[in-house]
């Protein structure tokens, strides 16, 4: 009966079931792919599903068992793309009509990783178009949908990423975060999604919006799987612990920096998320560390710089584009990407240099907590046909901050509000301290159970 | 009779002679000060001169050396400063009519560390306007000329630096460093001038010109007081050897990368400036180093994207009092800074897009190589009334390429022109690897002694 359940299973539980010899990865594919057939044609997640490739990649795993042959924490687990990221020989539509017929030639260095882990590719999916807002609805391809709820929104960029693996339909997915596309769908659909520190993960074969703060991100059901996918694809600079080496520590007698006037002053989150994020800190505080206030730069501020260099970089990577074809456009692309062409050298030269004191102000909050726990979204998911709505969302966010700073920054599940939809928090530390950041999700997690609770669909 | 020399001894031999008890700090204090008062009204190098404050130091030295407390080794040596760092109470004019009634409130951190080593503050040195570009004749002060030969340029930014250490003023001086400042200056009066590490010294209290370019760094007569100074003033970000630690190991068995293209193909240098190179080569061959060709991205590569950072990050700084006070620039500032008004966001993203690769260029062949032997200028100093010329001394150069990409470089006289004016040549290195740069640099003055070459002035 244990086939019943295996599109909930993780990615460490499938791996301990194949170890067992209780799960075949070519059973796991076969569950997976009729999962796909039946419910993504309400989530939408998928733009490609590689089943045939996937299909014989399982089969190789599954002769492998068969000899013996194991090989690392990933071998025979399935992972999606994000249709933004490079697989030679397939197209990278970046969810445009622009890019339709653009077909890679080499594999992004985070394909590659992943090749060599020998997981299993199931194929590419859904995003905002080019990564840089939505939902549209006038694009070749429809939005995912969030499966706790397929009216509402699952939360962008990286949309098919977090309703994919909510949905059960892939235990691993990689999403790209500029401004929190990572973390905004996993706060949408209550899963985990880390953007690791700047730059530790390779960027490149993956189609940029905004070369200085884009990151490649895990999005994962638990925060094991969370490291285990991070440790596949990180290229750290020097030596670094395993990502997964502190997760059953426990926090005692660690320090939490709790930024309260995120959510309370410099805007007002919705009434049950701010009650998730005390509950969270009395679960640290329980768990044995100590949890002190941390007064950060406003979120305004944050906000102001990281915009200009999100519309100064985007804007260098599509004004050709725009200016020969903005038809092939969604007109909510086209409205974020043209006030790029109005600044000037001067202000972003202005936005890297505050920049550079909020990256200081946040190190040295971080010499005296271990981490940071932060609102994620101010709101759960709004309905997805609600576009002033959908709108609001990208400013009522704390994420954007540690795409400007590049610290590490994990989503977590953190409830559900009486609609029934998911809560979300974040835990930031120190830059390539994504040990740490995930010990205290782990430990989080063990003592909620929020990562156990799953959509009905 | 050894009082008749002071004003030529190296920092180094001057610590020696007051261990020795040969030299007290008030006679040699006095002894710069009476040569500033006889040469400097030729050489203008000076803007102020803090004479009783310099003695008062050096009265207070010589009490310490008559008790036995002798410091560190800057006690009780002279210094200056480019007129564009701070020191408390006093005037920070940048050589500018827009600075006039500015007087610094604190001390910028490379001060506030040269007075914990107990250095004795000489002064403000003469610059080109806000570092920008010179020489100007429309400024509320002179520009400094050069001491081999007054009818010459001094080089610039950091001209009056160059000129009071070559002249024989002060022992010590620091200059700064956007496309060349320090570097300039060193080699058209014929001295040693370093330019450390992007952030290896700290910027605060220095008047920015484009702060992802600037570097301060050491101008003096030897290597040995380079790594003095540079001790003196850094603030690494981890812990480094000293960087006087290998001065007198030698280069035996060490790899040399010559870089020829940038003056043989790139641009064509002056045929004695060349041939001081080939000389320099051949130095560290018979000093038992190899060398080797090694092609870099041309120079016009790295100096458009220099050219672009650099006017964007100036504009940022200067365009109010552009706007509101036109005429109280030089008309050369006015036409170097005018045209980063027509930057926009895009050149300056894409700009620092090829910077990255640039960098990634440059490591890749220090990985193969200990240091780059690398051409400064094209020329000697021309004449400092040829407007023309003087404002081909910008492009005709290779010193941009490293404020572009960070790496500490060094520049050395190399010989004396048919003219009797200064050659000179730079080593660069591996990111913070000061220590293996000055290395060399003290190996080819041991062997060829052009350090002890001084004007007859």
């Amino acid at each position: 009966m244990i086939s019943m359940q295996t599109h909930w299973m993780t990615a460490t539980e499938i791996a301990q079931a194949y170890r067992n010899r209780s799960l075949s990865p070519r059973e796991l594919v076969k569950d997976l792919l009729d999962r796909i057939e039946t419910v993504d044609s309400r989530t939408n997640a998928f733009l490609q599903v590689q089943s045939e490739d996937a299909l014989a990649q399982a089969k190789t795993a599954e002769n492998d068992f068969m000899k013996g042959r194991l090989g690392g924490p990933l071998h025979g687990i399935p992972f999606a793309l994000k249709d933004i990221i490079d697989v030679a020989g397939q197209r990278t539509s970046c969810h445009s009509s622009v890019m339709l017929d653009h077909v890679a030639t080499q594999d992004a260095v985070v394909v590659n990783k992943l090749r060599a882990a020998q997981a299993i590719n199931l194929g590419k999916l859904a995003l905002h178009e080019f990564a840089i807002g939505g939902p549209s609805f006038d694009l070749p391809f429809p939005p995912a949908r969030n499966p706790w709820n397929l009216d509402h929104h699952p939360g962008g960029s990286s949309s098919g990423s977090g309703s994919a693996v909510a949905a059960g339909l892939v235990p691993l997915a990689l999403g790209t975060d500029t401004g929190g596309s990572v973390r905004h769908p996993a706060a949408a659909c209550g899963i985990v999604g880390l953007k690791p520190t700047y730059d530790l993960v390779s960027r490149q074969g993956v189609f940029p919006l905004a070369f200085s703060l884009d990151h490649v991100g895990p999005m994962t059901r638990s925060v094991a799987d969370a490291a285990l996918l991070l440790q596949a694809i990180a290229s750290p600079p020097g030596a670094t612990v395993p990502f997964d080496a502190d997760l059953d520590k426990g926090v005692r007698g660690m320090r939490v920096g709790f930024v309260r006037h995120f959510h309370e002053q410099d805007m007002v989150a919705d009434a049950e998320m701010a009650a998730s994020l005390e509950a969270a800190a009395t679960v640290f505080k329980e768990l044995g560390a100590s949890v002190v206030d941390i007064q950060l730069p406003s979120l305004d501020t944050f906000a102001s710089v990281q915009k200009v260099i999100q519309m100064s970089e985007c804007w260098t990577v599509h004004h050709r584009w725009l200016e020969e074809r903005p038809q092939d456009y969604a007109r909510m692309s086209r409205r974020k990407l043209l006030p790029g062409a109005f600044l000037g050298a001067s202000d972003y030269v202005m936005a890297m240099q505050q920049r550079g004191q909020l990256i200081q102000s946040v190190n040295e909050h971080l010499r005296d907590v271990d981490v940071l726990l932060v609102v994620n979204s101010m709101e759960p998911a709004c309905r997805i046909d609600d576009e002033a709505a959908a709108v609001r969302t990208y400013p009522r966010q704390a994420r954007a901050p540690f795409n400007l700073t590049g610290h590490p920054a994990l989503a977590l599940m953190s409830g559900l509000s009486s609609a029934g939809l998911p809560l979300s928090l974040q835990l930031v530390g120190r830059m390539y301290d994504e040990a740490t950041v995930l010990r205290f999700g782990a430990a989080y997690e063990r003592e909620t159970g929020w990562q156990k609770q799953h959509p009905g669909i």
